[in-house]
């Protein structure tokens, strides 16, 4: 994958997870020499029709388990049917700290997002603050909570963001520090994060695929295609179902497989599922990124 | 089911959607004559202890699309060996208003929960906001958007909220509206709560029940499960899967079977499914809500 002047649009703000996650993965990549522009979204719709119109040439957005909120449900119609392909995947861990200006006995109040502050709560009933109607307030995400705590600059008031969220927002004449690491309650908190572009990913050797299929007759045809995979000897790796908005009693089914769309198994996979579903689509074939 | 002096606890702040759920569920139930008394939570963690404590008989939470954010994985794990049962399901319609005390062609800015906002944002759109920081503001629920608007009383700000939440917050000397109905960008935002409790719900005639069962060597052995659904005859109504936190490899599934765990077709499957699974665990019966 040749990454030379790509324009990578992102769900968030700048110092948000899914900003951090899009860097990672695409300044390894580009493994320097080569420019990348990075441009700010503020909601998935946006960011997607964005890459349709091919004003950016990917999209990263998250997933699972995120705190920005994001669900495959979300995507999965999105993606379906416009060309948009899953090009790689790329898994995160989300670690939440206290940042502020003063030191952790002066803390009065908590600004973040509201997931994160439920992510903390332990933690942040761990330090008694003062009972007052404001004394937890939400912000529309970490790094809005930590570019508010550097502007009031008052040690009563701490964030619970990102350490890049805190880089961004550390000026020369503020004492923005982390008062308190990986403050959540759960001590792994991974993201799953997608790029999304308009190319296939060529075969790695350690590739998954993401398809979705419809199945009638309620859950009862899924075995069917199980059976499928487990004859052939392809791997599941994930599953999860939803009701199809169009037709009732139409089960939709998201399920990741071991193996690049490419490879001679998974087609005869494919061509044999197809006949036995609604309805089938490749979202993509990509690294496995665990 | 008899609720006499029953102590419900909910999830979120008085005016929230799962408030709603949870009054519309009991109120139908007590239908009059019987006393119930709702405790708001602030925390799912807080909500389980309590209900875990018996100081509450039964507590309300979403459980998807929610926007209170809460996902299955948050309470499967605390659900499983603790005693705690589904004991119902709740579905309901989620709709967003904009909220405020003069005519939306004053509206500057608007508040709400960030998921809120984002499931309005087409709507946010088209509202043309003047280009400011702070036009858009976070606050920690929808129902906490809704007081602060009420308290402001500025017709510049206004809130995504809901209708109940309206009610609680309208005083005598505000003129707290809805100023525009049903704004979220999907017209059907149907969010599914769990009614959980120490009980066995009885056999009804349309029940569910939701089992979790853990597999070994991947998703393979997931056939042999389904398969003895199938055999049966039993409808299986959702499946979703997640690895294992315990152990690498082993995956956990989340299943919903269309019929009572007294059902005779039920015990048997779940004896036969016990056999070839790592660990499964009943989670409850309960009516189907659609």
């Amino acid at each position: 994958m040749h990454i030379e002047n790509k324009k990578i649009g992102y769900f968030g703000e700048p110092g948000s997870h899914t900003e951090n996650a899009a860097k990672g993965f695409f300044e390894q990549k580009a493994n320097g020499g080569f420019k990348i522009d990075y441009m700010s979204f503020a909601t998935i719709t946006l960011l997607l029709e964005a890459l349709l119109k091919k004003q950016i040439d990917k999209a990263v957005l998250p997933i699972e388990n995120s705190i920005e909120g994001v669900v495959t449900l979300s995507i999965d119609e999105l993606i379906n049917g416009s060309g948009i392909k899953i090009e790689n995947e790329v898994i995160v861990e989300i670690r939440h700290h206290l940042i502020s200006v003063g030191s952790i006995k002066e803390v009065r109040k908590v600004i973040s997002h509201p997931q994160a502050l439920a992510q903390c709560s332990k933690f942040i009933q761990n330090l008694h603050l003062p009972l007052a109607e404001d004394r937890i307030i939400a912000a529309i995400s970490t790094s809005a909570a930590v570019k508010e705590v550097a502007k009031r600059n008052d040690p009563k008031i701490a964030a619970i963001g990102s350490e890049s969220a805190l880089r961004i927002y550390k000026r020369d004449n503020c004492e923005l520090e982390i008062l308190a690491k990986n403050i959540q309650d759960e001590e792994t908190n991974k993201t799953r994060f997608f790029v999304l572009g308009h190319e296939n990913n060529p075969w790695t050797g350690k590739d998954k695929t993401s398809i979705i299929f419809g199945t009638e007759d309620k859950c009862g045809s899924l075995v069917d295609v199980l059976l499928v995979f487990k004859v052939l000897g392809i791997n599941m790796m994930q599953i999860s179902s939803r009701p199809s908005k169009k037709k009732l009693g139409e089960y939709i089914f998201w399920v990741d497989i071991d193996g690049h769309r490419e490879e001679k198994t998974i087609q005869v996979a494919i061509g044999q599922i197809a006949k036995i579903t609604t309805f089938l689509k490749i979202l993509g074939s990509y690294p496995k990124a665990e």
